[in-house]
């Protein structure tokens, strides 16, 4: 009963078997492969538009690039008060960005309201003596587990652009969001306004890999150039794009979330009453208490604290469904 | 007849066989598998002493990391007027580093010689209105393909220490150097002064795996901060571990550099009096004007131009015996 | 009525005397001169202790260059939500530092007390993910016109040195401090664990002069690097010593600190009940509403809006009484 | 006998003058003051055209925020060797801008030819690999006293407009650059494509005055925010700004370059055969071997050293004519 984080998991075999399968010979290096070379396309589809896509190692590094790429130095970055990039990245948005500044917001569910995002802009709109804001960056789905519907999405869009500020998604979990919402993953990106989109594979089954979609295509080669300034140019890209390309066919990364968004809602409905956070994709919070949560522990449950008496439940990939069963039994007992 | 370069090359059969072994059930994220606890470890063996090992997925990442944490901003980083890290990184270092200035110093084959760098400290020590030197960056292999000897790296090291300052070796072609050097990993690195190394693994068979290999375990700290800051440290660790660990495992490393740099001599050998640079690892330079490097490319050899009228030609760890003996007979034709 | 701010007004007429004085014949540059290389022992006097003093040409700068020493770009600033690193420097501090973080502590009158900084500094000490508190930054007098005591500010510093915290005070107004707490400055600082003052001269009397007063003389050097590299260093340093000795001779910075104290204590017993932060220096919040505010400076007042219905007025070294006497009369109508 | 530099000169006394000048009663901070909202037009007037001016506390402020205003961190800085923003500025530019690199230049008199401009750029236009020509910076007068003629700025400036570079001047000493040409600074500067201009002060009379003059309109907004963040916003702007309109005001600061320039030129004579570099504007530079400095030297000259037995004369506009021609006696020996 493993539901610290869906980065325990492993790679899914799919996923080792794309990197077997371009094992194969010599090929160009840094990015131009075949396999790198067919990726805008692959997600040209995916979201039914002319895209740009670079990959990288991690989620962090998605969300760097991303931000620095929206955002001069002297610029505020708009975000939830917990958002990954700011509790859990360690101020890489900072670094890359050459010392923006976070600006927090407060909302329910981790989520930033259209409403709130005008009210930070106004009272963060000043004068020379302030930093300006510049970028939204909201995570779909949310740390709390929850997802932006697509007028949600277009909410906060038009405000950025009204305001003339860039719009980031922190897609970690973006997979789960789109199985969640069951829409098109256009809807809750560019046709929202949205321009870069760090994509995540890695939670949802890939070895290491994720991806900058960009939707605002004069950003690219900035893009392009804090990438290989950051070392997230991969010599051997194929590894990389394979893993991506995978990750799209057939639609193995919605078939996954769909799994994993189902399972959570069966420790949802198990948590009942508990359940501290609507459950909408594979993360499911709990409030049982200290000694509630010793409980669950007791009986082998694994996860993570989420403040005081709050426990995090996050579905894997891999989850064995009969994990997720044992679990369900133990949370009804609470 | 493909010498374009050894990251064209695909990963290792070990390497792919390593990653499947440990994609087994969940683990601990972000470097607390079991896996990545052994690498400190396993390269404490191969280094025979205590050492802390950071993974990070580039050679550029390895070593902009290791520069910034050997400089402040206002330091110089003397390096080689050819380095990678002056040519061919974008100015990672710089970024890394909060905008350190890279010092040049010429040589031979690329080499940095105890001299020249001691000329340059002393014609760079100045007063508070220039950089001051702060860290010295050679190549083992060098881009050139040439070796420093340990007693050479010993020389380096005195000078440093003497000027105080730190000492790092980006050796994305480590084992090509160990490999003909025939001595002790220890000897060209910490006996001779070095504090951190950029540890190459994917030109010689990974799919994506280096290391930054720390000997001054006072910088154990700040380094772990920079990986993590710059999206370095991946959540599913144990890939990137396993492919180190199969990749030190029975010296796959040093089989492995020991056939590309003897393949490499036979094509030297073969090329006879057009070698511009002595062989001595895995690369091979040749001077043919530009008649015969349109005459080698007419029979189907690939490689880059290196200057005019002059070819880089680098053996891969995949490089079939076949293909060298075929560019043999080619050179031998010039 | 001009209670705008204390940097409206001109610069002491000892000031300017200085500056003549000092402008006679040809004097080393860079801060080699006779008047720059009495600044240390001249502030040493003042502080009782040695000290290395860094001159800089606006309190942002002297902000600035002081956090970036006293935390890696990876630390967590510590500060009050009001503080003027936070809101009025457009960002300097996360430039400066390479990007590193601000935390915010809530605290009335914009005083972080220190059981807000332990509870701040607890909830912000994670592991590899998360920013690592490593300097407190308070201002003295603070943005309120509070002043910390110096068993508050013994408190604070031994909450930072506990936690291996740098201690920095911007003392844009520490004359105004020093003068109401009638205490000696070592107090405030050095004795209570201060690292780094940014001693204030402006906004008291000076043209433009500002002193980073250095307690703990190891940073020094790093100080110097960085006030150079960011153009700080003046090439005729005579001319910023010169403000700064003329400020400290005869006790100018106090006598004037002590005025502008007193004329603040007037306005604030004028305005009585409406006073909305006891006034402790040269700065006054009342609340009078908007109709109270606009009544004001429908009378001829000038000052700024401090939150709805709030007004701040500064008094200035410049002020005529009778300008305070009209503004009590004013105040007393609310 | 003091030829160090012309920033051991005192202040004019007419600077003097128009601080005492401006020393009046309120006004308001930041550079909203009357006499800083007549810097555009006063700049206006000089330059011709429309203009925004920025004023900063230093040289090393003017260019670096100006070189950043005109590279992305992965640019490509192209200067002179000898330039003052590579040897004599500890990096700021490298700070300023997030990392770029300074790629030099080789040239006589510290002059970049368009020959050897053209030649760098196609040097080091290379691929995503490497950093990419984004800017290139100029020093007029040079740091060898020589200027460039409006046909070679014209020439620079088609160059830099044809690879898509910007173009900074560091006018440090500009007015010793106009007042030897003759010329109207408009063709030196915008006329000949340069988009900003650092102009000196502080060397040719000032206290401690300089200005960013900004031809390009577009970049104001981004120089006015790195002024800002930089620390380099005044709050008693009056006073520089005092001092740039009377450096300005009936030609003063061509009366003084001419003076200097001429006294230089007397010097130049006097050195005959000695003179190193053409004497082009106010600084001279001889060789005369270790012996002959030391001769000078032993004579009560004091100058610095600029390379083996050569050694760099500054005149300075405070220089008295006495001096100049004890000098020149002096030299007339060697």
């Amino acid at each position: 009963m493993n539901f610290r984080s869906d980065n325990t998991a492993p790679a899914a075999p799919e996923i080792i078997a794309a990197l077997t399968r371009v094992n194969e010979g010599a090929t160009a290096a840094y990015g131009e492969d075949q396999w790198s070379h067919r990726l805008d396309a692959a997600f040209g589809e995916v979201f039914e538009r002319d895209v740009r896509v670079f990959t990288v190692a991690s989620g962090t590094a998605a969300n760097a690039i991303s931000i620095a790429s929206l955002t001069p130095p002297w610029g505020a970055v708009l975000c939830h008060r917990e958002a990954h990039i700011e509790r859990d990245e360690c101020g890489a948005a900072e670094f890359y960005s050459g010392g923006a500044k976070l600006v927090l917001i407060d909302g329910a569910a981790a989520k930033v309201s259209a409403v709130a995002l005008e009210e930070c802009i106004a009272r963060n709109t000043r004068d020379i003596h302030a930093v300006t804001p510049s970028v939204l960056s909201v995570s779909q789905t949310t740390e709390r587990g929850a997802v932006y519907r697509p007028d949600e999405m277009a909410a906060l869009g038009e405000v950025t652009k009204r305001a003339g500020l860039g719009f980031h998604v922190d897609g970690a979990r973006f997979g789960n969001a789109v199985a969640a919402l069951k829409c098109k993953p256009a809807e809750i990106t560019w046709r929202a306004g949205v321009d870069l989109l760090s994509f995540g594979a890695t939670k949802n089954g890939a070895l290491a890999a994720e991806a900058i979609v960009c939707f605002d295509l004069e950003l690219a080669e900035e893009i392009e150039r804090r990438r290989k300034r950051s070392g997230h140019l991969l010599s051997k890209g194929r590894f990389v794009a394979a893993q991506l390309l995978a990750y799209l066919e057939d639609g193995l990364w919605l078939k996954r979330a769909e799994r994993t968004n189902a399972l959570a809602r069966q420790l949802g409905e198990a948590a009942g009453k508990h359940v501290s956070v609507p459950v909408e994709s594979n993360q499911v919070f709990i409030k049982a208490g200290a000694d509630g949560l010793r409980k669950l522990r007791d009986a082998g449950a694994q996860f993570y604290d989420w403040g005081p008496g709050e426990a995090r439940l996050v579905v894997s990939w891999s989850q064995a469904e009969a994990d997720v069963e044992a679990m369900c039994s133990l949370l009804s007992t609470l």
